[in-house]
């Protein structure tokens, strides 16, 4: 028995999201079946993050166990060969048996992509959100940073959403414009669920001057969801990396 | 009776190229389908370049004359409105009635996207040509530069072209590498059918030391189609912009 560990690109667009579902395709189950015609195996197929519909990855992480021989490096190019063209393996190894792709996740980084134009884009319709109206970038850049650090992240959390603890470590954040295009990168130790849409969702509004810059810092500490901005769409996020 | 010039950005993936073709999907039709929703009228709509199935464009050019009093800078608006989502226009204006977006053309610049690694990319997968062997970048910058200046082009033309000079000028040429991405650029005052697809296939066989770089200078004399590398794919290519 080895525990072989998957980093997987996909693009989210075609899929209802990384996890199983009833009556509808997620990429666990398109991932698990191409497992099931290169070892014969139904294997147990454990992913470091739920992505949402929509939601892009270029570093997912997943794990299982098999009874296969074939070299821990070979099933990322037998995996290609018989996935979708929008689901690639980017890597495979053995891993210590212990490893496993949720619980041993130490820290993720995420980008979100906006499209800041009067006009829609057609190759990145599906790739990054179209926000119309003028964002002052360096508002937002001076924004950004309040959320670095420690914080209750409850303000920025899906309303709902059940999880014990709201506390989380930010460890980096970057905001830059390249042409049209506004990427904003984030590092932590883990992300509640919809916590980086809605921290996007706030900064587009000091952006467009609804809240000031300054103000993040009772935002976050309200722990008042209706504080915060909107939770944006899930086509302009990307799982970028996952660290253990 | 106005003359508007449109620029136009499109994913060439799921049209029939940017030309009227029978039985097939065009790009000229739909945005002619989507004038005449907007303006009741069937225009003749000019194209500067006829890209090839698959092929993107951030900056196509197009013009038609019309009756409708919309103002001109709101048919971007009024067409996107009606337009699929991988077509959109991204300007629009009024222009001489003489102007014609084929034949006032003075130059172009394309771009060609090669994703350089062992494994594919899924969020690429329509937007670059994956080389999956390793190439020699500064080769393939010290061969670009040998198609600089004015050549007959013959070498790099879809053989069976019937247009009657194949002298063009190259007027700049740039590659750059950018994590496993390659980007060429090319910018000239006139394209012959598959050029820049033939001249970057010809530079992948020059990184992969298949050609020297010091012998581009006699295959592009030879005029011998058969000396230049393969045509590569359509999904690579971008046109992006028109000069006039």
């Amino acid at each position: 028995m080895r525990n072989i560990k998957l980093i997987i690109e996909y693009d989210g667009t075609n899929y209802h999201g990384w996890q199983t579902q009833i009556n509808a395709l997620a990429i666990q189950d398109v991932i698990r079946d191409a497992i099931r015609k290169i070892t014969g195996e139904q294997v147990d197929l454990i992913g470091s993050s739920r992505t949402d519909v929509g939601v892009h990855a270029y570093g997912q992480v997943a794990n299982f166990v098999t009874d296969s021989n074939i070299p821990d490096e070979k099933f990322s190019f037998a995996l290609n060969s018989v996935l979708p063209f929008d689901i690639c393996i980017k890597g495979s190894k053995e891993v210590e048996m212990d490893f496993h792709s949720r619980y041993s996740t130490k820290g993720k980084k995420y980008r979100y992509k906006i499209y800041n134009s009067i006009y829609p884009s057609a190759i990145l319709r599906d790739r990054a959100y179209n926000v119309k109206c003028k964002l002052d970038l360096e508002a937002m850049k001076k924004a950004s940073l309040y959320f670095l650090g420690e914080h209750d992240f409850t303000t920025f959390r899906a309303s709902g959403s059940s999880v014990k603890s709201a506390v989380r470590m930010i460890t980096d954040i970057s905001l830059f414009k390249k042409g049209d295009i506004i990427v904003f990168e984030i590092t932590g130790n883990g992300f509640l669920y919809n916590m980086v849409r809605i921290i996007v969702g706030t900064l587009i509004d000091v952006g467009m001057g609804k809240i000031k810059a300054e103000e993040i810092k009772s935002i976050i500490e309200s722990k008042d969801r209706k504080r915060a901005g909107k939770t944006i769409p899930a086509h302009g996020l990307y799982l970028i990396e996952v660290y253990y």
